[in-house]
């Protein structure tokens, strides 16, 4: 306990055990006077009431300081490491969320400080993975339009760099992740429970894949229960992590929701697919677009033009395939119309009925001719046929 | 022709004989000498040399009086009526197409003048149809998934009083005219070529349907081919006549953007349905919806909010099946999440997992017991069991 840097983790740690994370007083308190002295007032009652009230029923059930001894302990043999905001791994723009935590007057949305220290299991450097990333989620109900979606835009991510952050959760989550593997990219995953626990249990195999190559991520101490709150105060890292949200299918009543909202107040690119209107998984999404400031998105060229460099990473225009009349101007486009498919017609009949002058008539049509869209006999046009036996009729 | 009504009438079918509907100069010139003045300018080379030298083919070729004698007789055999800016029938919104006129310089659009006449068959009065108008376009080359929400949509504006517009053409247009008529509501259809002509051919049942309790509806005297351009020039006619354009379906080169253009430059509500990003019909409408003041619609209740009297049209927000815990507050969540299904724990125990203080914990724990969400035995708790036998956790 000599050690200062290990006095310091352990004190991070015992009060990951001791307070929700997200909580702005004890949040401002460590800031203040760091995480030793905010450990020692917290057990002497001296910090504020609220949060001194909440610590006083787990002081009461756990040692901290012998709970903070055996995560670390467990950490190693899980091969897990605790980042603090003082290393090197640590991402910066986690501070955003100190600005949200003062804004937001919703009690629903108190517990919004950056997280005080956080747990990550895999082989990837957190910060640097970070700076170019995106979230891709949605709904656990996914279909699999939604699966599909999700999964290509993460494929199409990763293999362009991108890092995929999502929650690990059944449906859009899962995609994700498994769509930035596929792609042989990075991926993380940012849990409401501690990253030895497997919620939900049937993703203990895409766990392992994402622990294998790239992170599993919690600011909750091992051991802790995956509550139902605990989804929503998360939301924000993954917001605050990346440069974007994509939201792929969401409910009325979808936590993406949540995500969303939350990167539009950090400012990152709060982005959105759309799906058919006909689909009750993507009701929220529709609600979302229909609200200032989303952004939709229809695939990954628009992902990154929003979140990338400006000017740079601009999506291409659809692609429509170039018919020969798109090369043809207004007016030769014009005088065409006046062609018929087998009756000669002189250039001022043409004229007539394409509503042009003789003059004009007289200098597109031999225009034509050389663009092949008509054929000339004895001074008078009509269409020409092309190869494939069609005609240039509309 | 000693009628003055009649001479005028006349000569307002000579014009549409001789010069494509659309054109600035020969509207602005009718508007400040007369139909009658202006046909005779025209045939004696007294007006801007570019419409003189337009005129000039068609001089040669048609008798512009006969054709507009013979094309009254036509009109009454057919049912039809001309209406022109003075009548009572004549939609006045029109109108608004003079500024566009003035704006744009793209030489494809510079046919964008109000109609200087048009011909109409059908019992509906068009002036009063246009008040409560929505214009329904997309695709020719549709999927099932845009016939079926353009039905939907247009069979529902049609029950609620609306007029459905749309161009009779295949895909969309049909689906759309179609919804209207089975919802027992107007519909008039704008078309591209004389009323007396059915394009495309095999849309006979259906304009007849529409000539039956709707309107037909063209600039274009009877008789006129139904040339690509026109297609074009006709669209200014469908966002005009109405207070918003729903664009269903539509690839990336699709004319329908044409008309969500026109309707956003005339100030009218440009809507557009989403879809698959999947799906190459939708391209063109996510294309759009990422554009400027485009509104993303889902459905009917959304086209009214945008085109309806403000404040009273209001969407419903999308709805959500309320569960048991909506009702329960912030704290009451947290200290719920606490509680395990099997074991029983204290207050204190429940507070110590839930990070809130004990006292919290006393309070809320006996009102999450009249909420049947726990119970209590002995001073501790446990989460009750639901009737159907699932249990309160995520």
């Amino acid at each position: 306990m000599t050690d200062p840097d290990h006095a310091t983790r352990l004190a991070h740690i015992a009060l990951g055990y001791l307070v929700e994370p997200g909580n702005r007083e004890l949040g401002l308190l460590v800031r203040r006077i760091g995480p030793v002295d905010a450990l020692r007032r917290l057990r002497a009652g001296q910090a504020p009431p609220g949060l001194v009230d909440a610590v006083v029923p787990r002081l009461a059930t756990v040692d901290p300081d012998r709970l903070a001894e055996t995560a670390l302990e467990r950490a190693d043999r899980l091969g897990a490491r605790i980042l603090t905001p003082d290393g090197a791994e640590w991402p910066h723009q986690l501070e955003d969320l100190v600005q949200i935590s003062r804004d937001v007057p919703d009690p629903v949305d108190r517990d919004t400080f950056p997280p005080l220290c956080v747990w990550v299991r895999g082989p990837l450097p957190l910060a640097p993975s970070c700076v170019q990333a995106v979230s891709v989620v949605g709904s656990r109900a996914s279909t699999e339009y939604g699966n599909h979606v999700a999964g290509e835009i993460a494929f199409a991510l990763a293999q362009r760099g991108w890092t995929v952050v999502s929650g690990g959760a059944y449906g859009i989550d899962a995609a994700a992740h498994r769509g930035a593997l596929a792609g042989d990219g990075r991926t993380v995953a940012v849990l409401a429970c501690g990253i030895d626990r497997i919620y939900p249990l049937a993703h203990g195999a895409l766990f392992e894949r994402i622990a294998g190559s790239g992170l599993l991520l919690s600011e909750w101490p091992p051991g802790s229960d995956p509550h139902r709150r605990r989804f929503l105060v998360r939301n924000r890292v993954i917001a605050a992590s990346t440069l974007g949200t994509v939201m792929v299918e969401a409910s009325a009543r979808s936590g993406a929701r949540f995500t969303l909202n939350r990167a539009r107040a950090l400012g990152r690119a709060p982005l959105v697919v759309p799906g058919p209107v006909t689909s009750a998984m993507s009701v929220g999404c529709h609600d979302a677009l229909r609200e200032e400031q989303t952004i939709l998105v229809a695939g990954v060229d628009h992902v990154i033009e929003a979140v990338g460099r400006i000017g740079t990473d601009l999506a291409p225009p659809p692609r429509a395939e170039r018919t020969a009349r798109d090369q043809l101007t207004p007016l030769q486009g014009q005088v065409l119309d006046g062609v018929r498919p087998r009756k000669l017609l002189s250039a001022e009949q043409i004229a007539a009925a394409a509503g042009v002058s003789a003059r004009q008539a007289r200098r597109v049509l031999p225009e034509l001719e050389r663009l092949a869209f008509v054929t000339e006999c004895d001074g008078a046009y009509r269409l020409y046929r092309t190869s494939d036996g069609g005609r240039r009729t509309r």
